[in-house]
């Protein structure tokens, strides 16, 4: 089984957060691959710079400033700083960008009716897998950043959970794998300000109605169906949980 | 036969040299590897981030933020655009830093009697040949920044020449080896001011008398001895050349 774990800026931006997730993911059996977001860095830096930071629906607007302010605390500052911590803890880590063996090609979004900049989605048949998976097999953990290229020169600015979600679809072409989102709740609850509402499985069958009876709230539905995709793409189960408890049997599974 | 080449500041500050040079080292034949140093992006950035630059003898003090300036300029942006520049060369390149597959681990220079901060030197046998040479039989080309890890979670600045030398060296352990360091100049010149007084081939029968003679001046001298180490560490030969011809039967080759 390859697990492929996606982190977010909430474990990121909190140095003692990000120590004790990255010394579970080490211990963390089998083969696994880590895609990590961004984090408060890059505006922060963006900031300093006095590059402004434009957002349009949660997505940063990417121009060529900004491109080299991710590209930098993405791919150099967060990523090697990963790669070093897990090393650290025994786990032989790979950091990668998408140019990197050419391992993820992504397509500049259409300009048309937003333009987004230097902004990427993953192109089909993006993900070339099988190096993946070969890295894996010398005992090796790639970890992503969500810095791609489009094989023409040009970096692209990519969104993490697109990444993870893209990277286990390709992987489950070659074995059974599993995804895990972390963020900062126990998985999908019922109440968000009550850890005891947690829902521990959704499938197919018992979706519907928990979209009916209200208990999955707007934010959660896109994860959600996303998750659905990954697995109707051949991902064995998607799994929402906290970061804090990776190792932990707690979380919410979807499966078909 | 493996070929490790090094580039330094001047191709890098240069965005078409940069372009040309990889163009060029994209048709270089046979297994190779791009080393590559700095620049003066570190320091602009540095600058306009209020950070201090320091040098003592010319390397850089590296304290913690600059150790992220440099993190994020040599690990993130220059070698990402160089290895995205790269593939759209048709060269299937990676990026690395030490820390990524434990490929070079480094030991933080004694602080006595100057202390550099996070600048490290490259521990014996800190080069991971095995994997290297694993990567060049699967047709893909490493590209090395000069940022390596301890092994203990923490990141270290080295030398890009260093780097250069101790991978040359590791290899050399599995296949004949030579290496190459491009500059501004065509190789050693006599005169440093006139290119058509180039020594083609320096051995160490013919070195003294260079010496002796003046022909080779002072800041040549520390490059030819680091040349001489690494042929007696197994190198097959060292050129030194221009980096804009790097196609070319142009500069100065040194073997035993």
């Amino acid at each position: 089984m390859i697990n492929v774990v996606k982190i977010g800026g909430n474990v990121i931006d909190n140095q003692a957060a990000l120590k004790a997730f990255l010394s579970d993911f080490a211990k963390l059996a089998g083969q696994k691959i880590l895609v990590h977001g961004g984090g408060k860095e890059a505006t922060r830096l963006s900031a300093k710079l006095d590059i402004e930071t434009k957002m349009i629906g949660g997505r940063r607007v990417t121009d060529r400033d900004t491109l080299d302010v991710v590209t930098m605390v993405y791919a150099g500052l967060i990523n090697k700083r990963i790669v070093a911590m897990l090393q650290a803890e025994g786990c032989n880590a790979i950091g990668l960008s998408g140019a990197d063996g050419n391992v993820i090609c992504a397509k500049r979004r259409n300009p048309e009716p937003i333009d987004y900049g230097f902004v990427g989605d993953i192109a089909t048949d993006g993900v070339k897998a099988a190096f993946i998976v070969n890295l894996l097999n010398q005992g090796i953990t790639p970890v992503f950043c969500a810095i791609n290229h489009d094989g023409k020169g040009n970096l692209l600015n990519c969104n993490a959970d697109s990444v993870a979600s893209a990277v286990a679809v390709a992987c489950a072409k070659f074995a059974p794998t599993s995804l895990t989102f972390c963020f900062e709740k126990s998985g999908v609850l019922t109440d968000v300000n009550d850890e005891s509402t947690l829902i521990s499985h959704i499938d197919l069958e018992i979706y519907p109605g928990l979209i009916k009876s209200g208990a999955v709230t707007d934010g959660m539905l896109p994860k959600i169906d996303n998750a659905f995709k990954a697995i109707q793409s051949g991902v064995a189960s998607v799994t929402i949980k906290s970061s804090s408890k990776l190792l932990a049997d707690i979380g919410t599974t979807i499966t078909k």
